[in-house]
């Protein structure tokens, strides 16, 4: 295998052939997705770093790949220090750092369809006060010297059907048509992969664990739309889906069909269309309105079908869930269990019914020090046992295609009772994570303003945890989907303003870490539902639960809680054991019926 | 008098004369005061609106008023309809209404020294693309026609003495210095007239009920400044106060001034200085530097002699307002009580000891439905009796030379029990008031992010109030204070998102108003503290409560107070007690101790 010394010379000698000075290379694809294909995994290929988020700059004497917080040291421990140099976001940034190193007179390239306008923007204003210049290139050289580059993925997309999506792609198209006629504009271009899913209710298997499937969509004010997608991807069952209003080409056709828009008005949205799509249409002369997705809001407001699949999908992960934590807790205390083996058995279980179609993401399966590692995920190389008398936390979920579900436990593994203070702090995580559930609050509210009822109770023993409480989650689609979110809003997350409406599903996950030692974390998702209340001034929301799985007994502190919270607890275990009863059996039932018993 | 009709006519006949086709008046001064003297109250002089906010747009034949939610009916009350229209903000601005109403070609005058610059380029944005123009006048033509328009006040400016401001002048100016080399600057001008009194610790009679006196300063790298103020105004003692740093210097030598900043660079805050100020400075040249001014942070921190002063303020304001509370729980039954005799007997047991500098705002004295009224000012034609077995709500302060009150209480008349529904709706309220002043959170927190704690239990029951939470509060000075505010992001009110930091001082006071009914608010002052707590991963802070007076234990339900809000309203009345005691004997102190017994 080449060496990443001699990659990073191979992109040097391909930039001196581009005539380029330096070169970006960020995590990203064609349509700015959080998660990428094998095909786009460039920084990982060119420098070996792992992580989701990151970017290298790599210019003729240095080179520099920029990471945030989350992957300091993991960055050290991937990426050649010799090579390399080590930058944190955002404590610096690429247009900063090029603002300074690139040479005068330089040119950098980047390439425009891995890139939001607004970043080239502020790299093209720092490099120009720099007397340097950023240039689009029309080939990415990575792709030039990557050999054994993975062809972007071929898989079939398959209709969703109307029976699981609860709204047809005719309506949705339409929907997207009226909301074009009422802004005067022409058409959307639809890059984000989830939401030209959603728009015409088909399903993809080109990212891990996001069944989206590589193509963009033109959707007109009449109704109809392009679908500009590898024709291998297209079999004729999808054909007959879409229909004679949505218009099949190659992918190659799409920079045409954008040009043909010349002179219209048409709808883009520059947090998530990348600078060659605007290029390409305001080269062409068309008239680009920057605009929010049309399809980002009605994908997040879950419709009644959309939301009783959430609720079949989560009771059926919800017992594999309850038969892997009794698998741990009678396997793990025997010393015999791994993080990996325990990611293993959880993955088989919930195969087990032949309903799962892939993991919602890589299981983090955490044990004792490891479940301190926030975004942790496991490896043959950090894999420890799960021992007696530890904490171990798995946070995980599954793609059905009635929905998408996301959860953690945190569990005692024994012998020997917990320390009182893992206990203190499981239960302050708890009566944040129930504060949340119960909360109601008026329309017009945005998670912000929520987000410290899931904190308060660990604040006043002066802790804290350094992630968001809630995100938002697709249905049989992405795991993190916008635009709500429940967080600080001093964290620079997006949607922590975004107002809450009812069918919007968000995740409730309150958490505290202590390095070196245990990591804790109580995740269910739940659902924003109207509140009926007698002499209510105004409409009130709350949230309904959907993940049903127990919650860690031994870890309670029940003296902490209060009557309010307790009862919450004990409700919440009998819809538990209502929900998961009748899918177990045996000794799964009965240790289902002891750890949901009222306490 | 002149009517209102006379005066629009002669106003029309100015602009005709100055060759203007429209004029804007607004409610401001040259310091973009939120509280204006008499001599800038053109508005009311024009329209007869008495309100606190609003402005007036007048072209030569149609006229137009704009208020917000809080005027709405107020506007129609007091101005003529037959020469107004009515218009709301924020459904529509002055700069939309003049995009569709101004004449094309016309010309409309404004005031720069009343408006933002922000204001000025979004209405001449609007007006550009009408084919109209904004033009800042040489002279105001309402002054022109305003024959008996007050002079500015010539009141005195006064030292503020160290031993209250608990810094020198001479140490604050050196810290703006200090600031300004940080930034590489030469000076900052300073508009805001209670940062022009903090810096240079001289206080005024210029503005009601805000100890303020007109004047700008430049402050310059060098630690010296410039004074720019009526002669009239400067005693022997202010000039020996101020010391030779400081230049002072009549208001007529402040453009020049500025202008004499040719070359220079200048800090200006453009959310507190007039269009008119960037313009001399832009227009001679200075390099103008858009920043906050360096003194608002530092006057809202305040430092341990400003915390001493509060302390000391409020517990003289606070055995005015149990003298008070025990004068109206024995006079209102009696039916002989009404709002404006309340608000009277209030000011005078203020004044009694003989330290009341001012009230700190027109006191709020609602009866009944008019304390619903959130905005209510009480006058001759509007003033209740405090009816038998109905709802009292006063909020009201006073200027201390050292400290600013700000307190509200919500009393049952007698003589039978509250119906079931006022004591619920106070008791959420009062928990409300009790979370926020528990409420621990970590550095970096705004107010943002507890403004949800007070509201919690007004929300469980289908309830909430239309304002803010917490304001900032001077040192005497401005009762309403910047930069940090408690309240809902989304609500449009500045500083929600500003950091809190430990010695500023907010109120917190949540309510509820019940329409045509009763209005409900707690409000007691705040001084944000550290927490030293065992084990705590960061810094955290928490409040102390500043403000002592009874809370009407006749309106509490016990019942729906947690253990610890019961403790809380316990400790909090024990402490009433032990402050408030040493200034009250005979009946008194029997009415404070029975008040204050433990529930």
């Amino acid at each position: 295998m080449q060496t990443h010394e001699a990659r990073l010379d191979a992109l040097r000698k391909q930039m001196a052939t581009d005539g380029l000075d330096g070169f970006v290379v960020p995590i990203s694809d064609e349509h700015m997705s959080e998660y990428v294909g094998a095909y786009a995994q460039r920084l990982e290929w060119l420098t070996g770093f792992g992580g989701s988020a990151g970017t290298a700059v790599v210019l003729k004497d240095e080179a520099a790949i920029f990471v945030d917080g989350r992957y300091t040291l993991q960055v050290r421990d991937q990426v050649d220090g010799k090579l390399w140099s080590y930058e944190s976001v955002p404590q610096t940034s690429v247009a900063a750092w090029l603002g300074k190193h690139a040479p005068q007179g330089s040119r950098i390239g980047y390439d425009a369809w891995l890139h939001a306008k607004g970043w080239a923007d502020g790299v093209a204003t720092a490099l120009d006060a720099r007397g340097a210049t950023l240039v689009p290139v029309s080939a990415n050289p990575v792709n030039a010297v990557w050999q054994d580059q993975p062809a972007p993925s071929l898989a079939p997309a398959v209709p969703h059907a109307d029976a699981y999506a609860g709204k047809s792609a005719t309506q949705k198209r339409a929907d997207v048509a009226e909301w074009l006629a009422a802004k005067g504009l022409d058409a959307a271009v639809v890059t984000a992969l989830d939401s030209v899913a959603w728009l015409l209710n088909i399903r993809g298997a080109d990212v891990d664990h996001t069944p989206v499937a590589l193509s963009f969509v033109i959707a007109h004010a009449d109704g109809t739309a392009d679908l500009f997608i590898a024709p291998e991807k297209v079999t004729p069952e999808l054909t007959a889906h879409l229909g004679n209003a949505v218009r099949v080409q190659p992918r190659e056709a799409f920079v045409p069909a954008l040009q043909a828009l010349s002179g219209r008005k048409v709808a883009v949205d520059p947090e998530r269309a990348v600078a060659a799509i605007f290029h390409a249409l305001e080269g062409a002369g068309a008239k680009v309105a920057g605009l929010t997705d049309p399809v980002v809001l009605p994908k997040a407001i879950k419709n009644p079908v959309e939301q009783a699949g959430h609720r079949a999908a989560q009771a059926r992960d919800g017992a594999s869930i309850a038969r892997f934590l009794r698998w741990v807790s009678e396997e793990a205390p025997g010393g015999t269990v791994t993080e990996l083996s325990a990611a293993d058995r959880l993955q088989a279980f919930r195969a087990e019914g032949g309903f799962l179609k892939d993991l919602s993401f890589d299981t983090i399966s955490g044990a004792g020090p490891n479940g301190a590692v926030v975004h942790y995920r496991v490896s043959e190389e950090t894999s420890r046992t799960l021992e007696r008398n530890s904490v171990y936390l798995v946070d995980s979920g599954g793609q059905y295609v009635d929905g998408t579900t996301d959860i953690t436990r945190t569990v005692w593994i024994g012998p020997d009772a917990p320390p009182a203070e893992v206990k203190d702090r499981f239960t302050r995580v708890l009566k944040g994570h129930i504060a949340l559930a119960l909360a109601v609050f008026p329309k017009g509210t945005a998670g912000s303003q929520l987000d410290s009822f899931a904190r308060q109770f660990l604040w006043v023993a002066g802790l804290d945890y350094a992630h968001g409480t809630g995100h938002g989650v697709g249905s049989f689609l992405a795991v993190h989907e916008g635009p709500q979110r429940i967080a600080k809003a001093a964290g620079g997350q997006a949607g922590t303003g975004q107002e809450l409406f009812p069918g919007m599903i968000l995740s409730n996950e309150p958490g505290y870490y202590k390095t070196g030692a245990y990591g804790i974390r109580i995740e269910n998702l739940v659902l924003v539902e109207r509140r009926e209340i007698a002499g209510a001034e105004g409409e009130f929301y709350g949230f309904e639960t959907l993940t049903f799985a127990p919650i860690d007994r031994t870890l309670v502190d029940v003296s902490l809680l209060s009557g309010d919270e307790l009862a919450w607890l004990n409700q919440y275990h009998a819809a538990v054991l209502a929900v998961l009863a009748p899918q177990l059996s045996g000794a799964d039932l009965a240790w289902l019926e002891e750890t949901c018993a009222t306490l």
